[in-house]
C-alpha cells in the first residue's frame, strides 16, 4: 500500500481538494494534475498548486490544453457567467463540453505513465445534478472504457475511477474536509474570482459554496467582494 | 442528410484520409480534427490539412495539447522508432498512452459544439492489434460512455463512433481508399518522415503501408528514403 500512487484531478477548488486529502487519507501517493484550458478562474491553478503542497503530492503536473477553443461555455467564453437567483435548473451554461471526459482521459495517460491504477475526481450527484458528466452512470461508463484503453487493462491490472463525494452535498463536502484536515483558505471555488482570488460572492459556485458552509455551520476562510 | 455533420479524426496518414473519404461518400459535411502531441511526424499535419481541403471539409481544427509531456512513447521521446523486423508482438513502443481516448474526447467535444453525431476514425484490429485503444470492444464502450457524457446524450440523440475500416487489412484499406478517390499522394504514414515529408522506409508504419499497396498490386505515390 505505502507504494500505491493515485492520480487526483485537481482544480483548486474545494471538491477537489477535499477529494485530495480523501485520497491521501487512503494512503495513496499523490500525482495531481490540474488543467489551464481558457477558464476565467486562472487564479484557481495557484490554489492548485498550495492545495497540491499542502498535501503533500509528489508530483503536480499543469497541463495547457485547447480545450477552451471549443469554445461552446460561458467559463470559456466571452458570455457572462450567471449570477441570478435561483440556481438553475437543467444543464447549466457553464458546462464546459465534454470537459471532465478530456480531464479523465489526461489522467489515464498519466496513471499509465506512472504505473497508477486510481484515479480520484470531486464529482458529485446532489449540487451539479444538471452536468451530464458528474451522474455516477457516466463515471463507471468511463471506468469500463478505461479498461480496455490501455496497457495496465490488457496486463489485467484493474484501474479504478474513485469519487469519493459523489453522494455529499456541500455542507456534507465542508464537514468531510474539515476532518481531513483541508486548509480551505487555499481554495478557490469562483468562475470569476479577481486577480488576486476574491470570489465575487454571486457565481453558482460562491453561491453553493456558502450555502454549504453556512449548512455545515462554520465560517468560509476566503475573501469575497460580496456575499 | 444533406446537413448531418460528423468529426472525423485527420492524422493524416493512409487509414484517417480513408476514413474521411468514406464519411463523406456517406454524404455527411467534413469536420476535421488533428492534432499536435508532440510526435516526431510534424509532417503529417500539413498532409491532414492537405487532405481535408481535398475532401471539401467545411472545417479542420489543429489543436495543439499536452501529450506528449507524459512521455511512454517512442513516438513522443527520445526513444528511437523501432525499424526491426519482423513486426513487433504484443504492445508496441510506439503506442502512446491514452491517445486515441484522448484524440476521441476532443472529437466528443468538438461535436458537441458543432451539433454532430457522428465520430469518424481510422482505428482498425488486423495491422494494429497490439494497441488496446484500437479494438472494437475499446471503441463500443468508449460510445457508451460519450452518451452519458453529453448534453446530446441527456437531450435523447444518440452519438456513434465509426470505425468503417476496423475490419480490414491494408491492402483492403488501400483498394477502398483508391475506390474512394483518395489521393494517397497527400498522405503521410511514417512514424519518422523528412521535413520535406519523404517517408523513411523503415519504420513499422512505412513497412505495414508498404506491405498494403504491394498487397493491392498498386504502386505508393509517396516518395521514399529507403524501400
Amino acid at each position: 500500500m505505502a507504494d500505491k500512487k493515485a492520480i487526483v484531478l485537481l482544480s483548486g477548488g474545494l471538491d477537489s481538494a477535499t477529494c485530495c486529502a480523501y485520497a491521501r487519507s487512503m494512503g495513496f501517493k499523490i500525482y495531481a494534475l490540474s488543467f489551464l484550458y481558457g477558464q476565467k478562474g486562472f487564479y484557481e491553478i495557484s490554489a492548485a498548486q498550495k492545495i497540491a503542497a499542502q498535501t503533500g503530492a509528489v508530483e503536480h503536473r499543469i497541463l495547457e490544453i485547447g480545450l477552451g477553443e471549443f469554445g461552446g461555455s460561458s467559463l470559456t467564453t466571452e458570455a457572462p457567467v450567471p449570477t441570478s437567483e435561483p440556481v438553475a435548473e437543467g444543464i447549466p451554461s457553464t458546462y464546459v463540453p465534454a470537459r471532465n471526459t478530456i480531464f479523465l482521459s489526461y489522467a489515464l495517460a498519466y496513471a499509465e505513465v506512472t504505473g497508477a491504477f486510481d484515479i480520484f475526481i470531486g464529482t458529485n450527484s446532489l449540487d451539479y445534478s444538471g452536468y451530464p458528466d458528474c451522474r455516477p452512470e457516466y463515471l463507471e461508463a468511463f471506468e469500463k472504457m478505461a479498461n480496455l484503453a490501455t496497457r495496465s487493462g490488457i496486463e489485467g491490472h484493474h484501474l479504478t475511477i474513485h469519487s469519493p463525494l459523489q453522494n455529499l452535498n456541500k455542507a456534507e463536502i465542508v464537514r468531510k474536509g474539515t476532518e481531513l484536515g483541508v486548509d480551505f483558505s487555499l481554495t478557490c471555488s469562483c468562475y470569476q474570482p479577481t486577480p488576486d482570488g476574491k470570489a465575487c460572492g454571486e457565481c453558482e459556485s460562491c453561491r453553493l459554496r456558502l450555502r454549504g458552509f453556512a449548512g455545515a455551520g462554520l465560517t468560509d476562510p476566503i475573501e469575497y467582494i460580496k456575499k
